[in-house]
């Protein structure tokens, strides 16, 4: 039996509805004070109570988990520790202070070690992950190609260092990178950016690039796009969105690309190099 | 004699002074379109013209040339270009095509191929490059410590990827990143964020770390930090800078560091590595 665990965002809500759909029984988990609006979850559990949690599940018959959504990084409050999980509390926080691959890799680890296996969104819901190709009627002209590779290469290095998944670069140049406060922070900073600051629109509007970290574990918290994504991209003036293939998962395509076309953006589903 | 190509923000000015006082006979140039506010230019040019600038500084007597301050990247006018830049003006336009650094890269090469020594602004005013320390009264903690060295690492990351130079790390996390707006566009940002979105400051403020891309050339477009950056960091919060010794000019010293004690930040001028 599969366990979905909910963080924040729409793909939770999304692969719910896929689990309900399919009729077989799954069970939905979610953070003590992060839970989930669309549904009442059966399990909540803390870091500080993740033995205990795992042990329930493992009751409840669950032999997969499927992590979806972001999750903050928890702060750990001694107080709340259960006996099973003390042990192991040394290396969680070891493993946050590594940045949010490193607790990400160490979280995987437990599970895994706790005899679950680990399912990725795309999994649940392989159509999530679209193939490559130009999803739009608008297809990027020469400028916004190289945009994209730029852009590509920018991810590669932020990611590389553990800083975002996304930037904007627009003729070449990066008018913003993606930081903690994520996609649609960094696109409404494009969007409220001083004109003389920003290159000449006329001459390629720029493009919205987005992709996992490299050595990323693709089975969680792949990159999403959505409708409010290209909503976003549209409102920072942008020619269109570069994903990566294989790399980023796109939420309630029919809507995303209706927006994208109606707005005569591109949605790109970029081969990593291409 | 020496000729200042002055661009944007503070440095040009406090150079100028510098050179007043000095005495000696220099020469104060600025480029179209993007006059100094502090003085009249003695020689204003065009980058399509940048062949015929270059010929009326000989015969002027200049043979030394410091470019101080931020520089637009310019759009070539092919109608403005004159006889001696026609030639050139293909490696400008191939050099713009590769980023900022290469831009750069591009001019000081045609600025030495033409006989001229180009001449950092710290060999103008060495007093502008702080020696390592940390030179307020408050001293970074540890947590400011360990800041401030992953914030070196995502710069020099940034840097590689030819992005920005500046970064804001709280406990571990990138809360933003500079990119083409700049490093006070950033902490504006920052200033702006969602306190849900920034990890509680009581258990570690957040850091400027800020210092030149790896394998820059330094005698051109050395980041600055100045009495804006602090009061700027004060307004988004931070506990304190953190710039690399050696790599960032620190303009109006006694003004920055009365209003960094009078915040309770540390200014710390960083050993790369350290």
């Amino acid at each position: 039996m599969l366990a979905l665990v909910a963080g924040a965002g729409r793909l939770p809500a999304i692969l719910a509805a896929r689990l309900a759909a399919r009729g077989a029984p799954w069970r939905l988990c979610a953070v003590e004070g992060a839970l989930p609006d669309f549904a009442a979850p059966d399990h909540v559990f803390r870091v500080e109570r993740l033995a205990g949690f795992l042990t329930d599940l493992r009751h409840a018959g669950v032999d997969e988990i499927c992590f979806a959504g972001a999750m903050r990084r928890p702060r750990i409050d001694p107080a709340q520790l259960d006996d099973a999980t003390r042990p192991l509390i040394g290396r969680i926080a070891a493993a946050m202070q590594a940045g949010d691959d490193g607790t990400l890799r160490a979280l995987l680890a437990l599970v895994e070690e706790a005899g679950f296996a680990v399912r990725a969104a795309h999994e649940v819901a392989p159509d999530l992950l679209p193939a490559a190709g130009v999803l739009t009627a608008t297809r990027p002209d020469d400028r916004a190609c190289a945009d994209a590779a730029r852009g590509a290469a920018i991810v590669a290095a932020l990611g590389a260092a553990d800083v975002g998944q996304a930037c904007v670069v627009a003729q070449g140049q990066a008018l913003a990178v993606e930081a903690l406060p994520g996609t649609d922070a960094m696109l409404a900073a494009v969007a409220g950016l001083d004109p003389r600051l920003r290159p000449d629109p006329s001459r390629g509007q720029g493009v919205l690039v987005k992709g996992p970290k490299p050595g990323q574990d693709r089975r969680v918290d792949l990159p999403t796009v959505g409708p409010d994504t290209v909503r976003a991209a549209a409102g920072a003036g942008l020619a269109g969105l570069a994903v990566e293939a294989g790399g980023v998962l796109l939420l309630d395509r029919d809507r995303a690309l209706e927006l994208a076309d109606a707005a005569g953006m591109f949605l790109w589903v970029r081969e990593a190099g291409g």
